[in-house]
């Protein structure tokens, strides 16, 4: 291994999650390099995620259960400190955004491209797997991406959250010139409608229950947004949704509906406006995660033959692009983040995020000097 | 308009229905050709599907709502009468099957090539638009395909179903060496079964409640069957579903599922086990209908990044590839015919139909001579 | 037909192609409404195109033989004077840019989606077709494009270029955030360089041999540009267009390649250097038109697993969207306009473009009033 | 490593391209696991390719050029005789096909899925990696895979060439009920052929100069073939072929074209024939080499729509599917094997293939027991 610039008698602080609603600090062991082309990188900023609260909160996420402590964190950025043997895209001092999850290469889906895929990926802060919320970092070097010289490690670690946007834009196979309609305006939501308007969409309608989230998602990337009325006393909630979806179009003159509509709040009457609003032969991706089963417009979007995807993490390309979208400025990840916080004060920056307050957008922490 | 070999004193004896419940044989006039690319045809046979049925009882299928009399049929085959001046693919006495749905030509569908969604398109048996169980109809040149020689009048009315079919497996983007779960063994579920052979699928296994009909798929097409277990008296549906699912992919090796999953019931326990049976990244169709809306596990299809497609009538090349699969005798359609019914017998073969035996599949009405 | 706004003592000069290199001047009787579709729009502004200065001097482009005289013209703007009894998308007074192919509608390319493949395709000033250098033109309403009422006629005549780059764009399927080099800085070449980076290019390389042309693109959209050297004497053409390639990926560290080539000249040396600079699986799309036969890559194009493809007219949503990029400014085609005539100008119009001077980029020919 | 089965005394019988034309038999160390997911494999059979012999003769194909001794052969099947410690596809004793490139799984093009383009790849049999013509060789485990009892191990040394028309088809995009034209009757080709049909294709013409292939492709896969006619005496080469491919247009009433043309010969005038065959929109894939550059019907490909491939090597899914074929019987190998040679007679086995007898078409040498 190579130029070794931390020392044996470096620590590794920590913040980890030990079992359910329990966190602390603790001094971990400095991963080694386990592969010749592995890096070591010094966290800078990181993002916390919905994610990352809900592990936090209830130990499990889907078939992913909390059974022994994790270290926190997956939205990291940081400077290379140890490079393996065989690395030859980065160097030490390189600074750099990490993509948190490393397939097995080996399996059908890494094979076939479809690395967000593989069963046997290594995901910071998915449990077994470690968190970036450390002092260090060790990941392989494929998975991280050098990023300019006038890029901050804030924007650097706001690149996993764009990385996701361009991975719902890609599985929508967004064109240019289309007409898109984006449920939801928290991050994932902003940052979608704006990686379409990137892509040259024509119009861009974000749709939010939160008249300030609306104006944030005006003021960054969309065309129009879009309030929809609460549901009368006794209304049936999906004549309500596509009641809802028949006002969006008229409001818009959108006509037979969207071109592609993104879903990224997981929440059931979003998912019925969202298939209604959609053209025939128009394309639906579900982003967001809800409930585990919602009722469900299948005779719509059967008669009108539309195409519905699921979206889920970034694949190959998605982490180059979203370095390119945040360092020409033409996703400007700074206006998201709305709260700063040191290494130390961790769970103060999780209580926040837990809050889930209207003004608080993204939550970065600092890393370790 | 050149040789008409229809005189004034010819009539169009037709079956007509008049309102829910009432149908009549009328005599109508003989349809003229209304544009230079029209031909007539002298109907030989039409089978009867599900839907031309379900106007009959209920007058209506989604928007369209019976409101005067129709003509019944669409599923036809004849021989042309009378050709257009302007029609070059035909002449009297060109024996042809007959696509029963005429787009506009004009809106953005018919010209980006989605003919199958455009909003005016005139469909036989469609309200308000007269269908084909008449001694003859008039309809555009180029939705008539001729049959060769050794292909006969009823193989040739049963293209209508086959073009179902292929539809169905063109948006699914079946391939080669495909391993595919077809949901339904009626007359479109089997028909898929065998398209997706005839495109070189891996394995087809089909999944119905009945056993008889299974038995018939794997004596017609599919290489597996599978009778789902019937719920247990209190047990969650949706974990039902998931079960099924999952005895699938163990008793067939599927390991993380299927690559393609066609849905041609609209039963809600198949749509649910359907979602779940598909492989990670796979495909899904809706082909078949049902209930309008159902508890769908919205969750897996994002986690598994799914692509679910609605499929609905037939799209460009449907038809002449579904006349080379029956003309080859890839798909035999001769098979799924089980009673034949004179055209003064046509109420009696609505009866049976209607009845849903189980040993009744495809019903077909000889034309007038 | 409704409000028919013209009348009969009114006349129709034209700008006629009588035979090669023998234009005039000639008053032709109103072209009528051949169809309820259709509708008559008087002509306000047409741009000049290569392939009008071609027939002028040639008489031919491939199998189209000038046999009969025709009128000139087909990149045109205009208002409605008269609409068909069907037409529904327009009124009389509508100010639209005219699409110049109207397509048979029944063929399979039609029927397909790739009405630009047609083989009876109407298309203004192709022989045996007027175009629309005359007072009044009739076309299918259907290929007609409402533009906004801030959009003036010359830009909407200019929609007919865009249109070219757009169908080139879309033949390449190019995607947000790639690298694309544009070979040609004419007028087709800027556009295709403008459209690309409309569609969210990450970077446009234009390459011509013309520093002022190269000048200009620099100034409108793209962001490199590149000067191939000129081969030395005795040089062999195929490794003087290898060393080109080279030479381009080396200045602009494109690494393996550029994701996306478009050649936009016909000229063999970029051919050549095209094929050369994509990348590995990368795409190259032939738009420019030259030389029949030109010696080519082929083992290149093989072992690269390179994805060649050519792009010829427009198809669906073509013109649409060049509307919304000439309305929002996306591409200002205004700057292209260099010269202005008068109708009865015409010839000296075609004069001009005919002498291919550097200065010359688009020239506007004014309708009658 | 697990349960080794060769122990310390073991040799590796090897036959070695010690130069150009200096074949030899050497007795090298036996090739041990490098990474825990290793597998070695006993050569059991391994068939001779056109790249070999031109190694042994060349010394060169492209870049790829020989400057120290290799093991030649890459067609070859065997048992897994020891497996690393992470391996859990395959067992000590698992009869196997040998996918004979191992990518790097790191590079941009690995990781989109498209490892055949990697520029890392350690390749049996071509410089600087040895072959698989020993007594043992180590790959990768994820690149072997495990055949059915009733495979023999001459059958799976064949799905080596198998894959080859697998990817062809797949890069193709060949689908049913499609025309398709193959130039080229030898192993490729015919099995081109074979797999076009597996796929459901319409029909399959086969073109060769040789009347005894052409005889064989018939009795194989094809359904009509085609003996090009010689050119005349001063006959324009470009203007013949165009000749050739109107023939083959009139004479299996193809109309417009093919839907798909394979190209598996290389041969300028089969390339410019082909591309005047294929339907306007339609596709042509080169898979032949030849010469490094031809001349190039390129204004054809651009008015005409064409979409123009390269294929090279295999992509995922190609080994699976293609051990499926052979297994199932859709695509007979044995009868490709017309020469069998023992390990010992390996340069007897290279000299018959060099020789290039007509019938001679896949030669197979068995391996060391």
């Amino acid at each position: 291994m190579s130029s070794a610039t931390t020392t044996a008698t470096d620590t590794n602080p920590a913040f980890v999650l030990r079992a359910i609603k329990d966190v602390a600090f603790e001094n971990r062991p400095i991963p080694q390099l386990r592969d010749p082309h592995d890096v070591r990188v010094h966290i800078a900023q990181t993002g916390i995620c919905g994610s990352d609260v809900h592990y936090w909160q209830r130990g499990r996420i889907g078939d992913f259960i909390l059974s022994s402590p994790i270290i926190l964190g997956h939205e990291s950025s940081g400077t290379v400190v140890d490079v393996g043997s065989s690395v030859t895209n980065l160097k030490v001092g390189d600074r750099v955004a990490i993509e948190p999850g490393v397939p097995c290469r080996r399996c059908d889906y890494c094979r076939a491209g479809d690395y967000n895929l593989c069963n046997d990926t290594i995901f910071a802060a998915t449990p077994p797997w470690d968190g970036t919320l450390a002092k260090y970092y060790t990941v392989a070097s494929d998975y991280c991406y050098k990023i300019p010289d006038h890029m901050d490690m804030e924007e650097a670690a706001m690149v996993e959250p764009v990385s996701v946007a361009v991975q719902i834009c890609k599985v929508a196979d967004v064109r240019a010139n289309q007409t898109i309609v984006v449920f939801g305006a928290g991050p994932i939501g902003v940052l979608s409608q704006a990686v379409a308007k990137a892509s040259g969409a024509k119009k861009v309608i974000a749709v939010d229950i939160s008249q300030a989230r609306l104006d944030f998602a005006k003021s960054y990337a969309a065309d129009e947004t879009f309030l929809p009325p609460q549901a009368e006393q006794g209304e049936d909630p999906v004549a309500h949704s596509e009641k809802t979806a028949k006002m969006i179009k008229e409001q818009f003159g959108l006509g037979e509906g969207a071109d592609v509509v993104l879903e990224c709040t997981g929440a059931e009457p979003c998912i019925q406006a969202g298939i209604n609003v959609a053209r025939k032969g128009g394309t639906y991706v579900q982003a967001g995660m809800g409930k585990e089963n919602v009722v469900f417009p299948i005779t719509t979007a059967c008669i009108r033959a539309l195409t519905i995807k699921g979206s889920i993490r970034y694949s190959v390309g998605c982490y180059p692009n979203a370095v390119h979208l945040v360092a020409t400025g033409k996703v400007d990840v700074k206006r998201l983040i709305t709260n700063r916080f040191k290494f130390e004060e961790a769970e103060k920056a999780f209580e926040l995020v837990k809050a889930a307050q209207e003004g608080v957008f993204k939550v970065v922490i600092e890393g370790v000097q």
